[in-house]
């Protein structure tokens, strides 16, 4: 049905997800050069995401606080490693207050800078670590080939900034963040079967000791990195100087940690759910979980629908009554598919006079009559079998265009359309050549899948794909 | 006992607050002049009053959206009334992505211009009206005399931006969110007795054709702006052309609304309830509402006050254990003092033996005992009666420091120390002269204290008071 709305999947993906954007009112793009309007329908899907995040947050110990968007230039140079990962991408303000300023200040492209000067103001004692702290923000890196969620000059996230009294403090925090906030947020809340590893030597953020990563795998095979923890050493706090007094009397440097998600989360949900039809959302994130589609207001279907509706809101339900009778039913019900609603309930005469509701499920194809005694009472089970669904069919995908390969060409063919799991020993000097050939390791993991804490561990394996 | 660690009020007014910011460690000074950082106790209290007045901007039907910080200079040059009230307080990208911007951008100072274009894009038929949006967001402007919260360069906000279909949609909407919104918080949550009004012209927002506010009182008598609403007629639709097809089929320019709070609403709370010895915060905004501090760990005292605080998280609270017992007891009372928290029970070994606590409610002075037993059921009462007592002071304050006056002359000295209320018609020539003497009418008041529809109508009583 929506076929003529958007362009299918098959014929070109990158189109079908701008057309997904717009049709379904995630965004706009702004005026100046890779900036985007998130739109209401947008915005709402981002703030659920937030709330589930910043709760796991908050669950592991992280308070939230708010750093300046203006940087002094001269902080960006105190880590001449950092400052090389980003300064073709910083903007830079040279005027206010309706004059050149005597040092020009940058917006932030990440706060690391910032937050580690009070870093080192509030550390002094080991009785001030671990401090943990996360920001949610905007931050500016300029881009030269912007793509609305996935790659802006603007985008929203979390960046959390920690400080720890030894370095195993600073890993197992590292590693609980990546698992107890970001994997458990990608499983239960955006139904994405991440594959979470290690970053290379080449891949990890300039200046970590360690990066960790979580890859989801998009519609068309490719990977997205959705999110990534690091364990910094003692980098920042040495560039920074930010030490404390043991308990012993000794002073030291601290050992840190950051970690960051962002709104490329909301590409991800698109692209790793979406299909021909538009947006298919987990109904944990559905800013309408439920819409109840009048079809014509006869014999009581308008009463019967509203009342429908009622009943589910007050279940607890996010629910929309759509009872626009003088918009073509075909019209109304191609709109709801392209921005994902879960479930839709249609109530026509023909309904009313069987007792029935015709149930349309997002996740499935087809149509089903049900009984509309008792219907909202089942509503919310049937979402939760949606949520399930959701990542088992992303698992499905995943699985069926993942290969076990044992050569870097056939790593190389493989990765043409999905993910190649490899031994890290057989790629490892090729990693380069794959570069070259816009394939990269997405990330090491161990046999069974956990995350190495080496890149040098034995029987790793690499995951290799293209990605976003 | 802590009058060591602040300066008094009545000895230093705006050192207090100062003192008090830094000592509760609400928030610090950016490096960027004007800028600051939101601790995360500071933070926390934001956190706070963004969840309540975010669920009664959506209880008014205003959605959440994201506008794009960075704003074409061009666009503020559409709204030539509403550039002159910025142009000084702009902050200018003039470099990025490594090289001169052929158009330079400006960090928006509020988003009015940015969102009216997308406004205009969207709205094209009176079936899109009413639209209601609203940001949360950064916005810089410029300042010369920057203070913590009061007047920072960034501060953080919500502001909302609304299309109607008539003038009186329009302006009934501004008045909703007015009462419904923010005189609703201020009361209920804030504990702050706001005074209500209409700007008079001179004051009132360039650009449009109302302005109402609400007013706090603060500690030394002089007003605090808390939020604005403003009726802006179809000035910004002409500007940005936002017009509408009727039903009839006629095109017409939409009517519209906008309105904002800041992170000055936290200068308010500190201003407007802190006292010698530091905070006091209503038990609705504390982060921590209740500290539960062993004295002493002995005879079981420190079980017993681990098992108290238990008992009060379990019963919803926000608590905290305080069994720091290598620390002064007094040093540690003084902190929380400092900190605003509302109630603080002290359990050392002679509270064990006699089977109580000793309770101190930080609205009022002295401790008293108070049976363990069942002590943790009654304390949400306690807040209660905290939340309801820290209003009541307020508003006690407020109409004590508020003087009903005749003349110009008497309004100028009752200024000095308070609100002067007098004859509108009275003053109304003067107003100029009382910006000379650091006066100002903070707004306009019907006789029964209702918001007046025109600053033309009889008997209308401006309230005049130095303000910051």
């Amino acid at each position: 049905m929506a076929k003529a709305v958007l362009t299918p999947q098959s014929e070109d993906f990158p189109r079908w997800y701008q057309d997904v954007v717009a049709k379904a009112e995630l965004a706009d793009n702004g005026p100046v050069r890779g900036t985007m309007v998130i739109r209401p329908y947008g915005y709402a899907i981002w703030e659920r995401m937030q709330r589930e995040l910043d709760d796991r947050i908050k669950a592991a110990g992280a308070r939230n606080a708010y750093f300046p968007l203006f940087i002094p230039e001269s902080y960006l140079r105190k880590e001449a490693q950092h400052v090389e990962g980003f300064s073709p991408e910083l903007a830079v303000v040279t005027h206010a207050g309706g004059k050149e300023l005597e040092e020009p200040v940058v917006v932030r492209p990440t706060s690391e800078t910032i937050i580690n000067v009070f870093f080192a103001k509030w550390v002094q004692s080991h009785r001030d670590l671990p401090l943990l702290i996360n920001q949610w923000a905007n931050v500016v890196r300029w881009e030269l080939r912007p793509r609305v969620f996935l790659r802006t000059t603007e985008f929203l996230w979390q960046e959390g900034h920690t400080a720890h009294a030894t370095q195993d403090d600073a890993s197992a925090y590292a590693l609980r963040i990546l698992a107890d906030v970001y994997e458990d947020f990608a499983l239960d809340v955006l139904g994405i079967p991440v594959v979470v590893g290690r970053k290379t030597e080449r891949e990890r953020f300039a200046g970590a000791d360690a990066t960790y990563t979580l890859e989801g795998m998009m519609g068309d095979g490719k990977a997205l990195q959705m999110g990534t923890s690091h364990e910094l050493g003692q980098n920042f706090a040495r560039a920074f100087d930010i030490t404390f007094q043991t308990e012993s009397g000794d002073r030291e440097h601290a050992w840190q940690t950051s970690w960051g998600v962002s709104t490329r989360l909301m590409g991800a949900l698109v692209m790793a759910h979406g299909d021909d039809a538009g947006l298919r959302l987990p109904p944990r994130l559905a800013p309408v979980q439920v819409v109840v589609m009048v079809v014509r207001a006869e014999d009581g279907a308008g009463e019967r629908g509203a009342a429908l509706a009622a009943e589910l809101g007050a279940a607890g339900l996010r629910v929309e009554l759509d009872d626009r009778v003088d918009t073509g039913f075909g019209r109304r019900a191609v709109e709801w598919e392209i921005k994902g609603v879960p479930v839709r309930l249609e109530v026509g005469p023909r309904d009313i006079a069987a007792g029935t509701a015709t149930l349309v499920r997002r996740d499935e194809p087809g149509k089903q009559a049900v009984p509309l005694d008792g219907l909202a009472a089942q509503v919310p089970d049937i979402l939760g079998e949606i949520q399930v669904a959701l990542l088992a069919q992303a698992r499905e995908r995943r699985d069926s265009r993942t290969a076990e390969v044992q050569t870097v060409d056939q790593a190389r063919e493989a990765a043409q359309t999905g993910f190649a799991r490899v031994r890290w020993d057989v790629v490892r000097s090729a990693e380069e050549d794959l570069v070259r050939d816009t394939l990269t390791v997405r990330c090491l993991q161990r046999a069974g899948g956990d995350v190495p804490l080496s890149s040098d561990e034995p029987d790793l394996t690499a995951v290799i794909a293209k990605a976003y």
